[in-house]
């Protein structure tokens, strides 16, 4: 059996402030405590507010391409500069809606960029600059604490193509094999798998987030009882190169 | 807490077999029973065999289309036929791997066409003709026999763009709400959400993937603890048109 346990953290998160230490008190509040092979995926909002990733829109200053996208449809031409900062990459773009390839190499709506959730309109946050690296110095921090060897997770909520709504993806990953290759493996009646590689770190994030919910007072879920497989492979290892991506 | 609760299935599911009988059996010999605000997810492949939606490729023959577009990369002209076939649309081909809208709507690699866990080589399963009518079936009868009101999601594990691997997503969903609009309530710091919708049967069937794996031997389980909204909109009510897919 699988159980996805919430972990409500009271604590509004403030640039600075020891994430990992806030989080090993909310699991204990919980009443639980990370064992062995867990995963604890955290939502993106508060690694990101806890690394000092908030822009505050009155100091940013639009290029003319920002003004001009956002002229298409009354956008605001600072939130494009900050989400044009935060791209490595334009995938797709409608006005001033546009989709991003981030630095790490996930493509997301705003490229990440969030206005919702904040503490003053003008603020948005950027995602984490290297979510692995985030995800890695949790799990060593909650190791270092708690003396548990636990997967982490640093999960988002976003759009993609073909369906609505959002789902839970994991945008940081440390401590467990992200994608499982399932080819080679023999099937139920003996034959072997075409090629089945399971994005196991997305359905945990997908599972943590049905337990989340979007408003933001829960911002930690504990994944346990998943049989995690080693690997250290990260999100990145999870991303696909343009040119084998049968479905972009 | 959500608990996801795997239900193994020793039988081998065949054309004609009731597998609302089959699956009610393989909850109690689970040592579970259905209760009101349960999610059962069930792996599509399952439905798809006890709906008859087996072809044997023997009985295929290819169109000139099927066969020229086999002949680019040596895939089998039968089985591009049978895809083809599935594909209301084709949404994007490389050579013979064709990611297909099928008549539900959903985008799928082979249209949902899977070779895969056959009893036989030569056989591959289609999708259920409408998936959401399949769970509305499935809701039904177990209802009937557990008297519990419970929401019924069937799954299939599915590549997407961007990112490695597949997870799961519903392709069928009854008795509950498929997509949950944030857009209106108020957030933590008590401003609006600006309108995020959570499409909570996919991250019901990715969380269920995670104790299904891909060999069928455990072709359903029990999400319990979701705190579903009712809605009857089906899997069908989570997809988005063409024209509003900013992200395709």
């Amino acid at each position: 059996m699988i159980r996805v346990v919430p972990i409500p953290l009271r604590a509004r998160i403030r640039p600075g402030d020891d994430l990992a230490a806030l989080l090993v008190g909310a699991i204990a509040d919980a009443g639980e405590a990370l064992v062995d092979g867990d995963a604890l995926v955290v939502a993106q909002k508060p690694v990101s507010k806890a690394e000092g990733r908030i822009v505050d829109l009155r100091d940013v200053e639009p290029s003319p391409e920002a003004r001009a996208i956002a002229a298409e449809d009354g956008g605001d031409p600072r939130l494009v500069e900050v989400i044009l900062g935060e791209s490595a990459e334009v995938v797709r773009r409608r006005g001033s809606f546009i989709v991003g390839r981030t630095p790490a190499g996930h493509v997301l709506g705003s490229s990440g960029v969030d206005r919702s959730n904040q503490d003053d309109p003008d603020h948005v946050t950027l995602l984490p600059v290297d979510p692995d690296a985030s995800a890695r110095a949790l799990r060593d921090a909650l190791r270092a604490v708690m003396g548990a060897d636990v997967a982490v997770v640093i999960s988002d909520s976003i759009g993609r193509p073909f369906r609505r709504g959002t789902v839970g993806v994991a945008l940081g990953a440390a401590g467990f094999a992200t994608v499982v290759e399932h080819a080679g493996r023999l099937d139920d009646v003996g034959r072997p798998f075409h090629s089945t590689q399971v994005h196991v770190a997305d359905q945990l994030a997908s599972a943590a987030e049905l337990a989340l919910g979007p408003a933001g007072g829960v911002p930690a879920a504990i994944v346990r009882g998943v049989g995690l497989e080693a690997g250290a492979e990260g999100a990145a290892g999870g991303l696909i190169d343009r040119d084998r991506d049968l479905f972009a």
